[in-house]
């Protein structure tokens, strides 16, 4: 029950674990939410209990996953918010379903290099795949699609998360997205 | 990221299976948006094939998927939209559940009586859960615990959606969510 006027768009930050997408998404979230924009931010393991606690990391889980997050996200963005989705989605099949059920979508690929997430390890994630402890780890024994054609690459090597959120907010006014009013 | 100023509120519909929940959430949908709001009808069987392809219709399938439509419900009216939920929802556990969990809720208790939603069988399912082709038909085999105390109540016996919906609207005056503009 919408038209395009009032719609917002959907952000989609792909890249490995402890590439900075969670940090980045709610930095871009601030500062859209200072231009009067409605944000909500879907970090994929918050939203994870709240959707897909029955599904699991394999390729399907995380397929099943990426679709009910996509789901949430359409439903957000035609009501005129912006979905700012933290999710690693490692395939480009899932983000190809999400970009093909919500229309207004921005890939944003948060290129961070796999030898940099990993000294980071937010969450121990690396360390515990590298000691066999844990399987199915994006970037260890599952593999991460690099998104071939994102509408935004943002490096985060030695660039604050500030810094970082700025850019994105520069790409979306070079794309047009901020040229309207918030709905 | 909301204040209460910019939230919506969520109406819970729930009743028999043919009591008339999706006609009613689409015509109270089409008033609100007459009203200036953002409506999102979630219709359970819709919302189904977007989030719960995986459950089924016994308590625990029944139960997740309350639970995942509240979780949306609850990210669009925190966003000041108004989802208007059409859903079975046959256990007072799942609707507890969502009004805790949503805050802003209004539980709508679509009250026609069986015999005349048997009468409707819009989708066929009584007759076939009659002849024993399907199982866990809410109102045959299984239970429906009807409202305790909702906050509204609709007869739909011998009323056009159009009478009830603006029934609806009227109670939403009357309990004060509609005295300020929308968001």
């Amino acid at each position: 029950m919408g038209d395009s006027e009032r719609e917002g768009f959907c952000l989609w930050l792909t890249g490995l674990p402890s590439a900075g997408k969670t940090t980045l998404a709610r930095e871009v979230g601030r500062l859209l939410v200072g231009r009067g924009w409605r944000v909500e931010v879907l970090d994929g393991d918050e939203i994870r209990k709240g959707l897909s606690a029955d599904l699991g990391f394999d390729r399907a889980g995380r397929e099943g996953h990426a679709a009910r997050v996509g789901f949430v996200a359409k439903l957000l963005a035609r009501n005129g918010v912006v979905p700012i989705v933290a999710l690693i989605s490692p395939y480009a099949s899932s983000r190809a379903r999400a970009r093909a059920e919500i229309g207004r979508f921005v890939e944003v690929y948060v290129s961070t290099p796999i030898a940099v997430c990993e000294q980071r390890d937010v969450k121990g994630l690396y360390r515990r795949a590298r000691q066999g402890l844990i399987k199915d780890m994006t970037g260890v024994d599952d593999p991460y699609e690099v998104p071939v054609a994102p509408e935004i690459r943002v490096d985060t090597v030695d660039r604050s998360p500030t810094d970082c959120a700025a850019f994105v907010l520069a790409e979306l006014e070079r794309l047009g997205l901020l040229a309207r009013p918030p709905p």
